[in-house]
């Protein structure tokens, strides 16, 4: 599928240096969109929406939003500038801890990244138990990026249990139960990314998939290999 | 071993509700301290005595800290108080965010499984890899308590893989490398408690060990019988 890929009107001081894009198919009527593809999702729920979109393309930053006085959230590629170029935006990165600074760091990704990580997570939020239907185009769109949907089958990247789209209304001590997670936490591309619930992906940590599961193996076999006598619990 | 038991001064307005007890030998000569046991934690590094007497006696709360206005740590045994007698302390309870409540209450702990508990895990603190060694008398009267002390064998409680007391030494981004931990997580007593590392203590969560265990059997068996052609890596 070809895309318009017209540049959109600037909206943010951050657009000069990188520019915005139309997602919709080359040749569309109407006005151009940076993400058409989330027009079913955001029927049925806009948080949801906003969250793709935000997951997608912000920074993340609770973490250290109450410690510092760093940016909480950030576009994802405005952290791929240097030092210098943040500093012309009225960032000051060297004012910032060096723990902020790295976490800012380790969620740059370029914008197309960005983009396609958003549809790759609109194509599995389609996909979970209970979820909305995707409108024919909406479904051609993405099934052109991803391949065939196939309804039910988006699970919890960490444990593997299937989710359920209602999760994203629910929260628990204000925290929601679904987050987008990574299979690298510092890879955000759609081969990496994914839905997980809220405990799973705090478990995971700043791990890999990989690395969290070969350390489960790891504490299983001690837990298991285990002298109950012993005093540690 | 008998304990002396004399009531010590009052230090707070809570000492009123719930007097603080000399924890030294009975007949003991000397002044009378609560936290005897520790002194040779204390000459090693005084932050960990500190951080023993702090996790025992104290609720935690780093977490609502910057998002609401409750107490941040608040002695365990005052939140087994009634909202009514609380507000008398200046602690309005109904003013604070169901959550916050819930997370403060779930801490709350009598007096003597806070003096247990710090008994406990200064008892583990020993018996690290790189431990300072107990004296004589603190070997005496912590082994008194919970048996012969093994050097090296304390290890986390969730990984089970030794700990050294350096670990109390090392932060990574600000955080503690060493975390106490709970088996039980609303259990604050010498059965239940014990070391573990920030990044399992964190996987853990709100889980008892042996439901997370039983998690991790679950997430293998799932990602071990999984389809390598499933969409959700």
């Amino acid at each position: 599928m070809n895309l318009c890929l017209s540049r959109l009107p600037s909206r943010s001081k951050y657009d000069e240096i990188q520019g915005r894009y139309c997602q919709r198919e080359k040749g569309h009527s109407g006005s151009c969109h940076e993400f058409p593809f989330l027009s079913d999702i955001a029927a049925a729920n806009g948080a949801v929406k906003q969250k793709i979109i935000r997951d997608s393309t912000m920074t993340t930053g609770a973490a250290w939003k109450s410690d510092d006085a760093g940016p909480n959230r950030i576009l994802r590629w405005v952290m791929l500038l240097s030092d210098e170029e943040l500093l012309q935006f009225g960032i000051n990165m060297a004012a910032l801890k060096p723990q902020v600074v790295a976490k800012l760091r380790e969620k740059a990704a370029p914008y197309e990244d960005c983009i396609a990580s958003a549809k790759m997570l609109t194509w599995l939020a389609h996909q979970m138990t209970d979820a909305p239907e995707p409108s024919a185009w909406v479904k051609a769109y993405l099934e052109d990026n991803f391949g065939p949907m196939r309804p039910n089958s988006t699970c919890c990247i960490v444990c593997k249990e299937p989710l359920s789209f209602d999760l994203f209304g629910l929260a628990q001590r204000g925290k929601a139960e679904i987050e987008t997670g990574h299979a690298s936490p510092r890879q955000h591309n759609p081969d990496n990314i994914g839905f997980a619930h809220r405990v799973c992906n705090i478990a995971q940590g700043s791990r890999t998939l990989e690395e969290f599961y070969g350390w489960m193996e790891e504490v299983l076999k001690r837990v298991r290999a285990r002298d109950p006598r012993d005093q540690t619990l």
